[in-house]
């Protein structure tokens, strides 16, 4: 028998963690501060930090020497075995503006690869889990209980894709994202992490985005990849700590390539 | 007495129609058909005529003497003092891609006027449902069980403005559109009938849109107006059953007008 836990523990620990600190973020979701000179803090600044808090003083209980990566504290100990990150609150526009589908992103790297992606969305109920693990073998992904797995449309023609919002590209990339969706059957606005679940669960065959942040692709990755998708950068790298934010998701391998093919074209 | 039902009933008739109709619409949600030779049809389709026969046999046992416009099967007495406009699944988009932001959309119009109108959201249980009847003086929006209102916002500088998408408008619309996000504090896309539910609970200060149906926009009206919001065309008149399909909606007077002189600017 292995010392180190298996990775099914982490995705229970992750699971667990998400559970904890639905009810501090739906808290603060479509609540208004009184007006006073000492409420110059928005609902979501609130909600990030009591979201974090608790969630890197459950990790630094469980795991005192795991890593953390979090959005509103920074960085302990990344260079860790494993490290977690975590966004307590992703789609904040969609939180302050009284939208459903904002969500709390967790993911365990180990040796800097996601291998537990978590998407969890409080106001729904919903929740996506991943686990793409090489160490131990284990690659699958789940929404609510039940395994879940990317669309098998493998033209882009066929395709839908995603993104949040035409406004988190710079003009050049919005160039890219253009020639893609000229290339598919149709694209759809306001999609934040929510969007990387549909794929996984085959309801979309593609997202691309720019501008994310390293707690919100490594959270997805693990989540469409053991569904069975392929998500990347824009030069068709594997996601790490260090990506530029760039990020494409396809529902498979063919369709991946054919959408790289595409937003590279000259 | 009058024998003339009060607009309470018709409400109250609104709401049991949308609970009669949710396990239709549900049932065809994130549901993939067999492909066979005979499967042409996509869920959406079998959703909305479903959903919109449902709903007509209702109307037409309750209230035989009253007209009907629906979107998949016409309209019907639509010269009648009263006529029911029926969107049974408002959001295609969101609906054939697992997105659960789509909407059953009613309303009730009087002399043309639409008295009684209903947002239901079947996937997340939601609905808003609003009266505003000169005749009765009834004049209020609910969000579930509890009364709602409108942001009290009044500066286009401290606003939020939402559309279902950039594709929604012809370039002269989203050069209109853009003026006024850029005198706005922020945009979101990717709202469909929600958006008006949003505005209406105070989360949100405006909606823009073009191309709308006239089934979309007589429904969501009386949810905005009872709130305390102004809904109109974009030249400032009122939405009738020949409304163009470009709607403004704002929080109040003062930021409709003040919206509307912003998009009206040369």
């Amino acid at each position: 028998m292995s010392s180190v836990p298996a990775v099914a523990e982490y995705a229970a620990f992750a699971a667990s963690m998400a559970d904890a600190v639905r009810p501090l973020s739906l808290g603060w979701f479509r609540r208004r501060l009184a007006v006073d000179d000492k409420a110059d803090e928005s609902p979501v600044t609130i909600a990030d930090r009591e979201v974090e808090t608790a969630l890197r003083a459950q990790i630094a209980a469980r795991y005192p020497s795991h890593g953390i990566w979090g959005e509103e504290f920074g960085k302990r100990g990344v260079d860790a075995e494993f490290v977690w990150s975590v966004d307590p609150i992703d789609g904040t526009r969609s939180f302050i503006t009284g939208h459903p589908l904002w969500g709390t992103l967790l993911a365990l790297l180990h040796h800097g690869k996601p291998v537990v992606g978590l998407i969890d969305i409080p106001a729904t109920g919903e929740r996506w889990i991943g686990v793409n693990d090489a160490t131990s073998g284990v690659c699958e992904a789940r929404f609510g209980g039940a395994l879940c797995a990317t669309s098998p449309v493998t033209a882009l023609a066929d395709a839908t894709v995603y993104a949040t919002s035409p406004d988190i590209f710079d003009a050049a990339e919005y160039a890219q994202f253009e020639r893609l969706t000229k290339a598919v059957s149709r694209r759809r606005f306001g999609g934040d992490c929510y969007a990387y679940g549909l794929l996984a669960s085959g309801h979309i065959e593609l997202v691309m985005e720019a501008g994310l942040q390293t707690y919100d692709y490594l959270a997805v990755a693990p989540v469409v990849e053991a569904a069975g998708g392929v998500i990347t950068d824009w030069e068709g790298q594997p996601l790490t700590l260090t990506s530029q934010g760039r990020v494409l998701a396809a529902a498979n391998a063919a369709l991946h390539a054919a959408a790289l093919a595409c937003i590279r074209a000259d």
